[in-house]
C-alpha cells in the first residue's frame, strides 16, 4: 500500500465523497413509512448510478420488498473476495428538534448533517470510494457489496435476493459497516449484536369511539386494558422482564467479555450526555454495558388509539394497538420468545391479539480470528488508535441470514460515533470518520489480500 | 292551557323550527377547536337574532372564553321565573362514518341530520318556542333561557357571566334541557350528573427520542412507566379504581334509586348496539346502570408520545403524556380526588408530574319537589307516557356552578333519544320530539304559574 497515493486518493476524493452523500440524503429511503416507498427505490438506483461511475458493475436484485444492490470489482476469480454489507434506508424523521430539515444535505466544515449521513449512507459511501481506490490500485482483491433498503424494518425480504442462485457472488468473508464506536478516541469492534422481536398487540373493543360519561363504567376501555398487558409484560422502573421463561436461553458474558466491556472508554456520563438521558435504570458501567450489550429488554414504543391532541378528550375508542419490541441475546430465539408472549398475553387478557412484526436473530462472532485480527489493526492504521473488542445493543437483521446462507467469517468496520445520533434528530457524519474509515477499509484489503 | 290554540301553534311553528335549526347546524360552533372560535361567536349572534326575531329581550354576555347569551320574556316581576339552561356549542364531527357533511342541515321526512341537532341545539329551539307560545297566550309565568357555548368544554368561563350583578336575573327555579332518555317509549327525567376531573400525567426521562437497541436496558422509557401508572391506579378488567380513598365519599344509591332505574326500560342489547360495544364490563342491567350513572370511574383517554405509525418503530421517547380523565358520582369532590391522585402518583413515581385539566362536581337533585312532579306530569301530559327517574353517566359543567350560584331548584327536561346519537356520527334530531316537548315545556309553565 503506498500511502501517499492514498492520501492523495483521499483528498481528491472528499468533493465526489460530498456529492454523493448529499443526492442519497436528499432522497428520503425511509423503509418504515409506505409513503415514501418511491424514494426507497430511488435511493437503490441512485447507488447503482453512483457503482456504474466508479467503474464497478452492478445490479440491483428485486425481493419480495424493497431491492437489494449488489454490485462491486471482481477483478479476479483467483483473488479473494470479501462481501461488504451497508444499507440505504433510512428511519423515518419527524422529531420536533431537527433543526433543519432532515432531507436537505447541511454541511458545516467537516461536519455533514441529515438523516442517513451516519446510519448509514455515509459509511457505505466511504466503503465505496474504498473498494474503487483498491481496484485502481491493483489490489489483488475482490470487493463486492451488499446494499439493502429494508434494514431498518429489520430485513424481511433480505432472504429474497438469494433465491435465484449465482446472482450474487459468495465471498470468503463478510465486512459490516453499520455500527458505533465508544468514544470517538476508542476504535470500537463489535463481536455481538442483539436480536430483535417486534409486536403489536391490538384489542378491539367496540365498533366507534364512545363517550366516557354515557358509557364509562360499562365500556371496555381498550387503551387501559393494552397499559395493564405491558405493565404485566414488564416492570418499567427496573428493566425486568416479566414474561414467563424469557431469560431461560441468556447466555450470561462472561468475566474477560465483561473486562473487555470496561475497556472501551465508555463512560456514564458521557452516555446519558450522549443521549440526552436524565435519568436511567443504572449508574454502574458494568452493569450498564451489560444491560444494553448483553442482556434483553422490553420496550413499548407507543399506544395507537383515543386521543393525543392538546388537553383533553373523554374519548373510549373502539380499539387500540400497543407497539412493542423486544432486544434478544445469545440464544434466545424470537419465534421461542413470539410464542412466549402469546402464551402470556393469552392469560392475562385473551382478547388482545398479538402480532409479530419483524423478528431478528441475536448474532455473536469470534474475536480471535484472523478477520478479527485484520479489523483491529486496519483500524489501528486508519485512525492510529488501538480499538477494542465490545458488543451492539442494536440489531442488524441481514447479519444472521448472511451467516445462514454463506456460512462464512463475518466482521464488523463501523465508522460511526455516538454523537453523529443515529436514529436521533439533527444526525450527522464527518470528514474525518470517512478520511480515516478509507485509510482503515484500504488498509483491511490489503491484509485480506496477503492473507491465504 | 288551550290545548286547540297550542296545537295550531306549534303546527304553524314546524316550518319556523327547521328554518332556525337549519341555521344553527350549518353554524359549526365547535367549542373544542380554537379554528371554529368565529363559529362559536356567529352562532351566540344567531341565536340573539332569534330571540329578537320571536320578541324576547337578549343580551350577549361576554366571559373570559365563549359568550353566554342570556334573554326571554319578563312578563311581570310579581310571576314566577324559570331560567331555561341550554348549550349553543357542539362536538367536533371527525367520524368517518358521517354520511354528509356533519355541518349541513339535512331533512328526511320528519327528522332531522346534523351535528348538535340533538346536542343542543333543537332542544333549545324547541324550548324557546314554547317560551314564545307561553308569552302570547299570556301564562302568568316569566321564562328566562341562558344558552352557553362552552359545555362542550366543561364550561370553564361560565362563572365569568354571573360577575357583572344584574345582568342574569335570578329565577325561582331552573329547568336544564340537555339530556337524554334511555328508550323512545320511556320518557327519562334525570335527577344526577357525574362530575369530572381530567389530567394529564407528564413524564421526560430524557431529552430526545433514543434507540432501543443503543440504549434499551439502561434508559427509562416514559411510555411503559406511565403505563404501569394507568395499571397502578385502576383495574382495566373490572374497572375497579385502586387510589386509596377514592371511594370514600361515594354515597350508593338507595334500593329505591336501583328499582327507579331499572324501571327506565334500559336493556342491555340495546345499549351495546346503540354505543357498538363487543362486550362490556357487565351483562347484570342493575349493575350496569349503577356502574354509569352512580359509580364514579377512571379513564385512560390516550398516551402521547413515541411511534403510532404503521409497524413498529423502535424509538424510546424522552417524554411521554398519558391522558385520563375521573368520572365523579355524589359526593365526591374534585379537588379532593386530583389530590388523592396526586399523593397516590408521588409515591409509585415520583417523577411523573400530574397536571389537572377540568373539574365538574358531580350533581344531584330532589325526585319528589314539586318542580320534579311536575315535570314527570308535563312530559307524561307532552308525549303520553309515563315518565321515569334516572341518572345521567355524563356531566353538564354549568349545572354545579348555577346550584351554587343560585341556590333555586333546578330540574331536567331532557328531549333527547339514544339512536339520536349524542356526541355520534350522522346525529339527529325529530319533530316528533320538538312536538312533544312543545306540549311538554308549555305544560310545566302552566304548572309552575300555578305552583305558588
Amino acid at each position: 500500500m503506498n500511502a501517499k497515493q492514498l492520501k492523495s486518493y483521499i483528498d481528491a476524493a472528499k468533493p465526489r465523497f460530498e456529492e454523493m452523500l448529499a443526492e442519497l440524503v436528499e432522497t428520503p429511503s425511509i423503509s418504515a413509512d409506505p409513503q415514501y416507498s418511491g424514494d426507497v427505490h430511488r435511493s437503490a438506483k441512485l447507488a447503482a448510478q453512483f457503482f456504474k461511475l466508479l467503474g464497478a458493475k452492478v445490479r440491483i436484485i428485486q425481493t419480495g420488498g424493497y431491492p437489494v444492490v449488489s454490485g462491486g470489482w471482481t477483478i479476479d476469480s483467483r483473488f479473494p473476495t470479501v462481501t461488504i454489507y451497508n444499507h440505504l434506508d433510512v428511519q423515518p424523521a419527524q422529531e420536533l428538534q431537527w433543526r433543519h430539515s432532515p432531507f436537505s444535505f447541511r454541511k458545516n466544515g467537516d461536519i455533514y448533517y441529515g438523516r442517513g449521513t451516519t446510519d448509514d449512507k455515509g459509511p457505505a459511501i466511504t466503503a465505496l470510494l474504498s473498494a474503487q481506490y483498491a481496484a485502481e490500485a491493483g489490489l489483488p482483491i475482490n470487493v463486492q457489496f451488499l446494499w439493502e433498503c429494508e434494514e431498518e424494518i429489520g430485513s424481511p425480504n433480505f432472504g429474497d435476493a438469494f433465491k435465484q442462485k449465482g446472482l450474487i457472488p459468495k465471498p470468503n468473508s463478510v465486512l459490516v459497516s453499520d455500527t458505533i464506536w465508544i468514544s470517538r478516541t476508542r476504535p470500537g469492534i463489535p463481536y455481538g449484536l442483539r436480536g430483535m422481536l417486534g409486536a403489536r398487540l391490538c384489542l378491539q373493543t367496540g365498533q366507534n369511539d364512545v363517550h366516557s360519561g354515557v358509557t364509562g363504567g360499562a365500556a371496555r376501555n381498550p387503551l387501559a386494558e393494552l397499559c395493564a398487558v405491558a405493565a404485566a409484560c414488564a416492570d418499567a422502573r427496573t428493566g425486568r422482564v416479566k414474561i414467563p421463561g424469557f431469560y431461560n436461553a441468556v447466555i450470561p458474558p462472561s468475566r474477560s467479555e465483561l473486562q473487555g466491556f470496561l475497556a472501551s472508554e465508555f463512560r456514564v456520563t458521557h452516555f446519558k450526555k450522549t443521549h440526552g438521558l436524565r435519568a436511567i435504570l443504572t449508574e454502574d458501567p458494568a452493569d450498564l454495558l451489560k444491560r444494553i450489550w448483553a442482556r434483553p429488554t422490553f420496550e413499548v414504543h407507543g399506544l395507537l388509539g383515543g386521543y393525543t391532541g392538546p388537553g383533553i378528550k373523554t374519548v373510549i375508542p373502539g380499539q387500540a394497538e400497543l407497539k412493542v419490541s423486544m432486544r434478544l441475546v445469545p440464544d434466545q430465539k424470537p419465534q421461542q420468545i413470539l410464542k412466549l408472549l402469546r402464551d402470556f398475553v393469552a392469560k392475562i387478557n385473551p382478547s388482545v391479539r398479538v402480532q409479530g412484526e419483524g423478528m431478528l436473530h441475536p448474532y455473536k462472532s469470534s474475536i480471535t480470528s484472523q478477520y478479527a485480527n485484520a479489523v483491529r489493526e486496519a483500524l489501528k492504521e486508519g485512525f492510529g488508535k488501538n480499538p477494542v473488542f465490545i458488543r451492539e445493543g442494536g440489531s442488524i437483521g441481514a447479519i444472521p441470514k448472511l451467516a445462514k446462507q454463506w456460512n462464512v467469517p463475518i466482521v464488523f468496520l463501523g465508522l460511526s460515533l455516538p454523537e453523529h445520533g443515529y436514529h436521533a434528530p439533527n444526525e450527522q457524519f464527518d470528514w474525518g470518520q470517512a478520511k480515516g474509515g478509507m485509510r482503515a477499509f484500504v488498509s483491511y484489503f490489503s491484509k485480506l489480500a496477503n492473507m491465504s
